[in-house]
């Protein structure tokens, strides 16, 4: 079988970098492409030591042209507003892309605008554009030419979150959502706030009171889950860690649960997902079972005194929240076994 | 002027070793006496080498008789049934006693044991003791003979949450709490969960579903404040840090309301604290403000579109939340200025 | 092709458990049995959470009859004097033996008598063992039974000095190693020394003076390499990171070097290593270039003023110093690629 | 008393700000002055927000002559280069002046020149400039005018080392130091490498092969005090923390000696020191012993098979290693007691 051709575009980036590295140890897939304007020429090990092994070593900048002869699936690990303004060429061209930036997520161009400050321009795309969930979405995955892969937030409390509304279970307006990320959550580009003087031993909550771009992406989810429109508060944090999410979030229950219950309800929501595991009664995940791994992880238990269920649901923001989800999702619209290329990843400690 | 002659019980434990290093530099204080059973006739040092130079240097067994020539107030940095095990005794003995554990802090001998699952052994000093919040009972601190100096959580999640329920600002049912500790909390045993290799990197919820033993204790200052029972969700978590408490707490508005008139009336009601800060709007406090300080730091945000809002707190977990709360007591006590011996505690980053 | 069934004894500890993840991945072995006594019967899963999904999950305890029928090839990640008491008749029964402990490395009895306190109990094996360095000792190791791993120390330092001793470039009194280890370098037994509260931000040397116990190890390796005695200055460090060893080895060159020849020559050594990299001038190896890695990474500078060679070279304790040179080994043991089962391992950050 | 008038220049960097907390701190010191040119107006609570208690809280530009009226004591928290273009019109002006950058340190302009790449344009003050280290200057520091405050290497390798080399207990040209910094010694400007996620979990050598700028400082004291010349081997090493250096320094011993002894005589020479500890025989000081605190700690020991001495030494490279440093050259140079506003840095943990 010949190896599907894959160009990374935004490789110098971490998600880029991550999928860089994963692609080029995929059975079925040959990296062919690291794609990084601002620093085209330069050797990509200069920016990831860890990875002086992998081929091709250099950054180029992106000719549509040339990408054509070069690559069959593209990832766009970009900021948004490069993503669309790059995809409509490269779908014109042939060839097939996911999408790890927010540009494709939301349905509805009026919301984008809103909260990432922009104006769509290519918003005759958003329909077309398959929201990559590969536990709730495979079968649309697995035709679509476009993947939007969803935000590593959004991901971590999609995936814990999902089942209480669609079963139904919580009041909609109480779900309070307290979440924490790794520091890699805000990208490379140099900050003052992301310095290690600023963030060792340190930890702090961030656009907090509802301002968060991952917001609308989360809502637009559950309220397709719940059959009605469901507001969440959320509060990010940073996290003094390199890699990891983990979301702690609460609902008032509607009737009285037993935590054993909600979790076989999970397990069967989930008993068919590649990379989602429920932990037992009394056990709660935590980054060290997830980091450095393409899974997911989420724990459950019921606060009889106020009637609330908690669900901790955590993931590496990099790999389940970035580019090991983007990767089941390419293997999905190739055929391909959705696992492949991401067993390898998983160390003890 | 005399200094007070001061003895800390527990000083092996990491609140009575930043207690012993308070007292031994408070100007109206003199360290005489370091309590710990089972490591007496060992070197203060050789668990704490930073304070090699304090005296005395050796820790003792508890006598009371031979205490009571040798101090006037006792600070207990104990484990909790420990305290109120030794508490009679030495009121009995004359001595002032200042209590760092959970054996005073709630009034109810009901409660405690439901909690602490062990049957209260001085219920008859419940009512006596006076729960040590320099914000809110500096007069009754002044009198007392036996302060119950409040546990980390709930100082941090109290100064958070007081303003809120006593001016009547929020739906009662309504108060989620996400809160996160330093690995000092966990107190200096050994323990399988406290290794570097299991916190480093890692993040992890603990005791969900409304089980940690210091909810009571925050429900009982909230209640108060807000004149009818509140039922608190709180959610405790681990930070892979040393010290610091951060709490994220949230709850619905019973009427709109605007963050800058918000962070006016809080600053109206700490005003005359001595280690409180509000921060402005936009800002957020971060454990780097607080932690190795005598401070807790609260900001605070409207969530307009789920009506909600969000405080956020935070102090040092064996400072504001043990030490030097308890000096802060200890000060009132005496009626020397509430500040004394903990004004030099504060590095820039 | 049938895989090789394998078993990993000593799978409760660091080594163990990385060596059960890869092997577990491995497209030509299959993990059969994990062995830990002292927590037989318990899941693998609860000590390695990010392990959840590799089989077989359970500890057993070590049956020799048994074994026979379940495994071809056994790693042992025993502490040393347990390895020496199972090796025997393990090779007894027909099985090779891929040691990770101290137990066969070095040659002389006495010598190891007198570094590790204990007498040996199977001296016999002592000539037939095979160090296992594949670098300098591949075709020996393709014919072993019993292959002793090098130790995590010995494998950074020997790789970084044994070009400068065998080409006979340094003065031989003047070699000194300081290096630095990560705390999974101590083990997974529960100790004070090794609790967050006490390595977190902190740093400190152990052992010095000449009384580690891979001295001996390095230093045979080096007296063969130079053909004559070697005596190594050598004092290890506490890192307050979980995994990585970096060691900064200096000597006095015997003639004026310059740096770029020296990086010539060891690029010339090591041009057929599989998992040794040289960093060009002016650049030097860090220990996120190999942590979760197979890779030792080494670079060199001189420095004239002193007419001294700096070697800096790091690795992953747990992998290239420990798990992932095993399985080196064992695929040279049995044929296969010798980066067969170690490819996927590369996280980007 | 009147206290003395205090400006910090240079109040926005870390060994700067630092100087701010502790002199507001000061029983003799008044602080009125926080100098910070490229930040002046900005508030210093938005750089360090745990000292936002401190007074004044907004930097402002130098004018030497509006400085002349608001201080007596200048203290120099600088770049080099700034302090020389600074330093001649201060002193001119009649102010006393303790400077922390490199520019007086060093008696010889050309050693300075070829150093710093930079021509002195003040070598007429280099003679009169007293090198501040307390342990071995205080009567001529009592006396300056101009003080250069050690770096914090040499401060941390020169109180090792000198014993050796005073008593000529060495081989001269053995000496062999690595030396391993916190992140706050690369100062406060932003930089992609000490961004959290190059530094957190990382380890590395830099500025390796006799080329960091701290190596003629200990050259000239070390050479003063064995009455010749002596040339260091030095490789610095950036660790994963804030705060804190570690040097492991290694010689040949001219004579067998027994650590008892050697820790005798260091006791001996640092009797009357303020702030240097020795540690006794089998004890290694370690970062938690004096970070956050104005001591350096000294541990030895002799490796009797290589003949060689090892001392490991450690500070808080901006306390002793800077700001308290500093702090106890002006106490010295206005009669003070030689820990005044020193004494209550020393968190337990």
């Amino acid at each position: 079988m010949n190896r599907v051709k894959v160009a990374v575009l935004g490789a110098s980036g971490y998600s880029g970098a991550e999928l860089a590295g994963i692609i080029f140890g995929h059975p079925y897939a040959e990296l062919t492409f690291l794609g990084a304007e601002s620093s085209a020429g330069q050797k990509f090990s200069d920016f990831y030591p860890s990875l002086k092994h992998i081929q091709p070593g250099v950054f180029e900048s992106v000719n549509i042209e040339e990408l054509k002869g070069r690559a069959q699936a593209v990832f766009l690990a970009l900021p948004h507003t490069k993503s669309m303004e790059i995809a409509p060429a490269l779908l014109e061209a042939g060839l097939k892309v996911i999408d790890l930036s927010g540009d494709f997520r939301l349905k509805n161009p009026a919301v984008y605008e809103k909260w990432y400050k922009t104006k769509h321009s290519a918003p005759e795309l958003l329909e077309e554009a398959v929201y990559g969930m590969p536990e709730f979405n495979s079968e649309k995955i697995a035709q679509a030419r476009l993947v939007a892969n969803p935000g590593c937030y959004p991901t971590c409390v999609d995936l814990a979150l999902w089942p209480l509304v669609s079963l139904g279970l919580v009041e909609k307006d109480t779900l309070v959502v307290d979440a924490k990320s790794g520091v890699s959550g805000a990208g490379r580009k140099l900050s003052a706030t992301t310095q290690f003087m600023q963030v060792d031993s340190d930890f702090c909550a961030y656009k907090a009171g509802g301002v968060h771009q991952h917001i609308p992406e989360m809502e637009q989810v559950l309220s397709l889950a719940a059959g009605n429109e469901i507001l969440l508060g959320f509060t990010p944090h940073l996290l003094p860690v390199k890699r990891g999410i983990l979301a702690t979030s609460t609902a008032k229950l509607l009737r009285v649960c037993e935590t054993e219950d909600l979790i076989e309800q999970y397990k069967k929501i989930y008993s068919n997902a590649c990379f989602v595991r429920i932990t037992g009664p009394g056990e709660l995940p935590s980054l060290k079972s997830v980091v450095y791994t393409p899974w997911c992880e989420i724990g459950l238990c019921v606060d009889k005194r106020c009637q609330r269920v908690v669900v901790v649901s955590c993931l590496d923001n990099l790999l389940k929240g970035a580019a090991s989800q983007a990767v089941q999702n390419f293997n999905l619209m190739y055929g391909f076994k959705e696992n492949s290329g991401l067993e390898g990843l998983s160390p003890a400690v």
